[in-house]
């Protein structure tokens, strides 16, 4: 018995968002509570119409509660011959935020985990074939992340454009700008030396 | 146009909660789609109802949806003839994770702060009167905030107090056990050597 029960309730709930422990879910429930009702009220709502509704753009996969998603239903990106590759869809927030990709996207949702289930199907390497198969498409661009199972999912992938005769090129990893190499991690450090370039 | 109205006004919503910049917004809006669906709806559903249902105890201000909070509620500490007064339900629950106060408790929401708006009235005290006149009461233990409002509400109650011959102490205010003094803030300080006491 901490408080009532309601309220107890909604401190155990605040904790399903990531980052958010026992005091920050207290601290949350509190300020809620003591000024923020109507935004309170507000989230609850718009929490529970996306978890309902939103699902997943039929043709790149990312999250929207419409059958296409805005890049997607756009004429001029929607018909871009070439696709971004990326495992999420904070993924392409993150090219998005770039501003220099102008095609469309697909995600993969996941990257090939056989050990955890994972296999083309679940990340919709059918659907992307498709496209491939469409004539629409020229160029493949591979982003998903430098770790084991997305060097794994891109090689997969890069096969099967391939055999579609589909240019497909790996965005290149390497020491960030403005990073400096004493602070790089090895790998990273190994990833921008094989993939060095004449100058 | 970043994603889809709804999961760009879920991010948005998400702002509300403290500490809560656009970047971890982001980060939990999509885990909450990617694989936290059922506790995201659960939360939506507590929240709305802890935003309507939530009220405050009519003896003691601390949030209940009950008419009583259950220390109020509860036999033993109900009744107890000694209450501790603090600004928020989040000292209260500060107070009990001590565990050494087993008496009851009255909320003040805040402490005077008549720029602002907040006297007397807006802290509950004629209830608080109410209390100390009832005869159940024998003691008032002031654990306002040490801050010049929290100073100038306990001086304000322990008036009060003394109108009604209740007895009224102030918890005191000092150098934390396990703080070091070189780390301790000059205030504070001030406080730990006004409160000495003889050994
Ligand atoms: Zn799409
Ligand atoms: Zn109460």
């Amino acid at each position: 018995m901490k408080f009532s029960p309601l309220v107890d309730e909604l401190i155990h709930s605040l904790r399903c968002l990531p980052g958010v422990g026992p005091k920050s879910a207290q601290r949350m429930a509190f300020q809620l509570l003591e000024r923020n009702r109507k935004p309170g009220l507000q989230l609850a709502e718009t929490l529970a119409q996306a978890m309902s509704n939103v699902g997943h753009c039929k043709s790149c996969r990312t999250f929207t509660e419409e059958e296409l998603c805005p890049i997607c239903a756009s004429n001029k990106r929607g018909n871009s011959a070439t696709i971004c590759v990326v495992e999420t869809s904070a993924d392409v927030l993150a090219v998005e935020a770039g501003g220099h990709f102008s095609g469309r996207y697909f995600v993969l949702l996941g990257h090939l985990s056989p050990l955890d289930g994972v296999g083309p199907e679940e990340l919709g390497l059918s659907l992307l074939e498709d496209h491939l198969k469409s004539g629409d498409i020229s160029e493949l661009i591979l982003a998903t992340n430098p770790t084991v199972e997305g060097d794994a999912t891109a090689h997969f992938i890069a096969d099967m454009a391939s055999r579609h005769n589909i240019k497909v090129s790996r965005i290149a990893h390497g020491v960030p700008v403005g990073g400096e190499l004493e602070y790089v991690d090895s790998t990273t450090l190994a990833l921008s030396f094989n993939g060095r370039v004449p100058i």
